[in-house]
């Protein structure tokens, strides 16, 4: 899916929503946004009073000595989505928007965020906040230099900075003669008090062995040779991401939404493992599963997840090396341990480990893709007779995909919030409807369906764009462009090793050719019941070299301002490629199932090739899905299956192109007959 | 031309070595080389004694009590080719290749070179010398701590430093207890004594108005339009590359091989213009020419070289802010300006106004494009004759081919030395003929052919593949494939302001499907009678996003180690598409025009795509390059141009993919027909 764009964490959506080029947000009525310049201010009812909380939070700044306290949107653990009562910046601002930074002077307050929340902020923000149009730190400070007096200090919560966002910040001030003060205890939860909600605190529940590629043990070890392997010696490895600590154990559980993760962090060293998080959530199964009633060298030792910083502190004095990922360890831990102390990756081992998956990963994420294409084939069927009678509307379409998912063996929820947008909807970036707001279903405009599953074996997403009634020429082209990128990502064979950045633009090719393009990414990575945007895996600049056992989206897509939206995204693994000349090369194999809408194919527009592709492609479908269906009595789909993968054949081209076709022919012919 | 890879400066060499993947070094028979394990050591004849010098050098080192001192491979300015004065690597180790860096300690002495050089640096180096086959400042800085005492200092002149390569320095030594220490004056130099080869001291000379694209008037107004506008509003702009101050003020010198550049600095603030250059070199007319005798911010005033550091650091005294591009320059200048004062860009503004051709710079650098396709046909032809009598060997070629050059109007000298490389020789990356060590042009063996010329007008740069006799089918395709992807890159139609990076697979789609590749970049920026390698556009990494009017080879190629080279390198520029729907689109127009072997094209392989691409170039060429060599009188090769230029026609494909496009063929006319 291509929403909440690519990653797991808060800063890959900033890096996203600029790539998007802007689009509007959803415009819901102008009439509804604030107005700050009237006397008195107008205010919408969807506005939050911040006067109350505002005032606490400077008193608790005051005490501290602060001139301005920063308040990001992350959490702890870098995650994509995160918990009720991480959502701080929405607490003491109003604005609920995934995106934004705020920070409060002991006289103003502002938030920045990107074009996506302009209109939304101005909806839920009241007069206490100015709104900053613009992301990044760099306006931040500027910002802060001309609002804070010279020797003032701006504090923050080291939890909720990133090592690099800290750094960015550090680098701006200095000279400045204004200072970074790390305050470990954050203002705005004194302020929220009992209002804030709980911490989750369901059981943290193991994989069943069926549904896992390694025992936790096998992992163990594989990290700590890595570890013997390395030239700087660490002696430990600290993972901050949630998923790291979820993969490493095969432990899961939901306190984060669409993430089946639990709040944690691992210290794995050469002698010891220890697993912080809130031991009251592991049953004695749990526990003994760990052997966490020994303290030898395979053996768990559960602490406090809120001893983590002190625990690290302690462990640093001694003669180690700390190996950590940069890009999910918040300065609150890196800076407890000694900058020569620490060995530094982008990504940790445990994360460059999951990236590739060993051979019954790849089966199990490749079952779970079978199943997932049931529940969408089965929702597809339904709209088609269903979308006529006009009765279908995006909000209960997204429902019922869900409750199809949900059907499913193994299911365990959706992997994102469905993205199920009609006509111009469609072309929104972020659009997802709402019960109170969203459009019907018709045989007159396209629709997309940007969905996906957790699985006890996989997470999965798809997104396929539909039109049951007659599209315009201009539609069938575009998409058919979309298709013909996809295809051509999906057959390129490329050299082991080759970093997604350098081939992505495969996918956009034939849009460009006639002045069309996206503005988001091309994929990213996906889990073993795991992210749905499972960094460091993908298509970005930022993103670390393919390799076989990889899984990758591909989505390619193409929007209309007002009009229409188009995207055709598939899961595909990374496989060697059979080439004429020995050597290490890769190709992608797609590993989602279900048909494209051959009423928006231009076959005309198809090389031989993308048709032979195309028709390969379909005959695996038929091969996969078609006995799932049967087994399970859905005729009706497995008609439709049938229907929908009959292979297609090249039909006239435009005349210019058939002019030269026949032309190359029959010169072919007659050279050939010479 | 791909042989010292796309750039002006040598830490690109260092890059693109690695892209090479470590191709085999000319094997000119093992024996060589030295043995510096047999008591007495083995010396070839080849081996330079460095015993007095090095001793000369420690007495140096021990005056400045230094524990170790560095000598780059480089100049003060980052050149791509450096002065024999500045070859103090070479003078002190004997080992002339043109990449590697030395360190001498007290007791030791190393080289750090890649494996282009190993060989050769076994045979110049005596055995006071270790080699080390690492290149980067890890592996030296993790020697040198071993080599050199805590406490101890590591000296290097700041000039042959740059910022970064310091700061890569820096942090490896950082926390070591070694320092690092900046002394002006370089101590190879004072040993070198009055045997070191003078400082270039040619007039300095200006280009007439007919071969510029702007007035210096006008390109000064134009960076100081850019200082005021710019947001941190610098006083001033200085210029470290050579190129930068040629380009500036449309003045030229021969201090440099193959770049008609001079030994220089400028500091544009904005109110003066001072040009650091040594005074004697300008006659009273290029005085004039500059404004030299006034004081205003429209006169030049021109200092002596040697005191460009101290006058930097007195501007910088003032309330100043002084903005450079980091990668041209020197340590030694960075560290006199107060960091506050600094206003830091990858490139200066000159670099990159420089990078974007006006139309007269356009037409200028079209035109010598032609005379160059005309001297290169010359040699074609000529080869044709003579190679199948055997007289022909790869450095009477390249003398050839420069003489063709040099005869063309506004001449000035080949723009690289000329890579003439038959059979297994065209497969290293790093080769060039000499009159002692040469192979023999053969009717039975490929030739590749890498040269480019200096014109008044322009620079160019063409790579063509020969084959006169009976190529293989293996060496067919090759040919073609490479052939396909210099045609699929050329005509890619690409949003304005994409990356090279982004889309330079296009140039090795064709090579990747049958596991073929090539290990170096794919094109370079080329300049008005500047660098041949001129950055920073390309496609690589670090180059910048491409614009209409920049200008860029576009080289792929494919080498079968031990049997032949293949390489097709055309200049292009970059020019506006028009698509099909409106938007800002970009393409290229080639601008080399000599056409590519025929007898090495394997038609079959082509698409009807391809087919027109080609046969429109071919039309283009006629149109072109025929009248000049009407003009000309040289009518045995407009014969031949003629006869190569003939549009290529399909011939009959391999069976599988003739029954293919039967197939669709019939499909087609089935369904059109019903």
């Amino acid at each position: 899916m291509a929403r909440a764009h690519w990653g797991c964490c808060p800063w890959l959506v900033l890096l996203c929503a600029c790539a998007w080029g802007h689009p509007k947000p959803a415009d819901l009525g102008g009439q509804d946004v604030r107005n700050c310049s009237t006397n008195p201010p107008y205010l919408p009812v969807t506005v939050v009073n911040t006067t109350v909380s505002l005032t606490a939070l400077r008193q608790q700044m005051q005490t501290q000595n602060l001139s301005a306290y920063i308040i990001p949107d992350t959490d702890a653990h870098m995650n994509e989505y995160i918990g009720q009562h991480d959502e701080r910046r929405a607490w003491i601002t109003g604005f609920t928007g995934s995106a934004g930074t705020a920070v409060v002077t002991m006289k103003k307050a502002a938030v920045w965020t990107d074009s996506r929340y302009w209109t939304q902020a101005e909806r839920q923000m009241d007069c206490n906040w100015e709104l900053h149009k613009e992301v990044g730190t760099t306006p931040i400070v500027t910002w802060l230099l001309t609002e804070i007096p010279a020797g003032g200090c701006v504090g923050f919560d080291p939890f909720l900075l990133s090592i690099d966002t800290w750094e960015s910040y550090n680098l701006a001030l200095q000279g400045s003669n204004r200072q970074l003060v790390s305050i470990t205890t954050n203002l705005v939860d004194l302020v929220w008090g009992s209002e804030r909600p709980p911490v989750p605190n369901q059981p943290i529940y193991a994989l069943q062995e069926a549904f896992t590629g390694s025992t936790w043990q096998e992992k163990v070890s594989g990290v700590r040779s890595q570890m013997q392997k390395h030239q700087k010696a660490p002696t430990a490895v600290l993972l901050s991401a949630l998923e790291e600590t979820a993969w490493l154990f095969n432990l899961r559980a939901s306190d984060i939404p669409y993430n089946p993760f639990f709040y944690s962090y691992t210290l794995l060293t050469d002698s010891s493992i220890r697993l912080f998080a809130n031991k009251s959530r592991f049953s004695s199964e749990i526990l003994s599963y760990l052997n966490s009633s020994c303290t030898g060298p395979m053996c768990v030792q559960i602490e406090d997840y809120s001893q983590v910083r002190d625990s690290i502190q302690a462990y640093a004095l001694g003669d180690v090396r700390i190996w950590i990922g940069t890009s999910y360890t918040m300065y609150g831990i890196y800076e407890v341990i000694p900058k020569e102390k620490l060995v530094t990756d982008t990504y940790s081992p445990v994360m460059m480990t999951k990236a590739v998956k060993n051979s019954k990963e790849q089966a199990l994420l490749k079952a779970s893709h079978v199943r997932d294409a049931v529940a969408v084939i089965r929702y597809l069927v339904w709209l088609e007779k269903n979308v006529p009678k006009g009765t279908v509307d995006e909000f209960s379409g997204a429902e019922l995909v869900d409750k199809f998912r949900g059907e499913e063996q193994f299911s365990s929820g959706p992997s994102f919030e469905t993205i199920s947008a009609s006509g111009l909807n469609a072309a929104l970036a972020h659009y997802s409807p709402t019960k109170e707001l969203n459009r019907k279903l018709s045989s007159d405009e396209m629709y997309l369906l940007d969905s996906g599953g957790q699985y006890w074996d996989g997470t999965t997403d798809i997104t396929r764009t539909i039109h049951w009634g007659t599209p315009s020429a201009f539609q069938k082209e575009a998409y058919t462009r979309v298709l013909i990128g996809n295809i051509d990502l999906s057959r390129l064979i490329f050299p082991a090793a080759t970093s997604g950045r350098m081939v992505e633009a495969f996918a956009r090719r034939a849009l460009w050719d006639a002045g069309l393009n996206y503005g988001h990414g091309t994929g990213h990575g996906i889990g073993n019941f795991l992210c749905v945007h499972e960094w460091p895996v993908g298509f970005q600049s930022n993103n670390i070299a393919m390799a076989k056992g990889m899984f990758t989206s591909i989505e390619p897509g193409y929007y209309k301002d007002g009009e229409f939206g188009i995207r055709l995204e598939d899961v595909a693994l990374v496989v060697e490629a059979k080439t004429k000349y020995p050597g290490s090369y890769l190709t992608f194999e797609v590993v989602s199932f279900v048909p494209y809408d051959r009423n928006l194919i231009d076959v005309s527009l198809l090389s031989p090739e993308h048709l032979q592709y195309l028709n390969r492609y379909y005959q695996t479908i038929r091969e996969k899905v078609g006995p799932e269906l049967q087994r399970r009595q859905l005729l009706e789909e497995f008609k439709w299956l049938q229907q929908h993968t009959e292979p297609l054949a090249a039909r006239a081209p435009d005349t210019a192109s058939w002019a030269s076709m026949l032309v190359v022919s029959t010169l072919a012919i007659l050279i050939w007959s010479v």
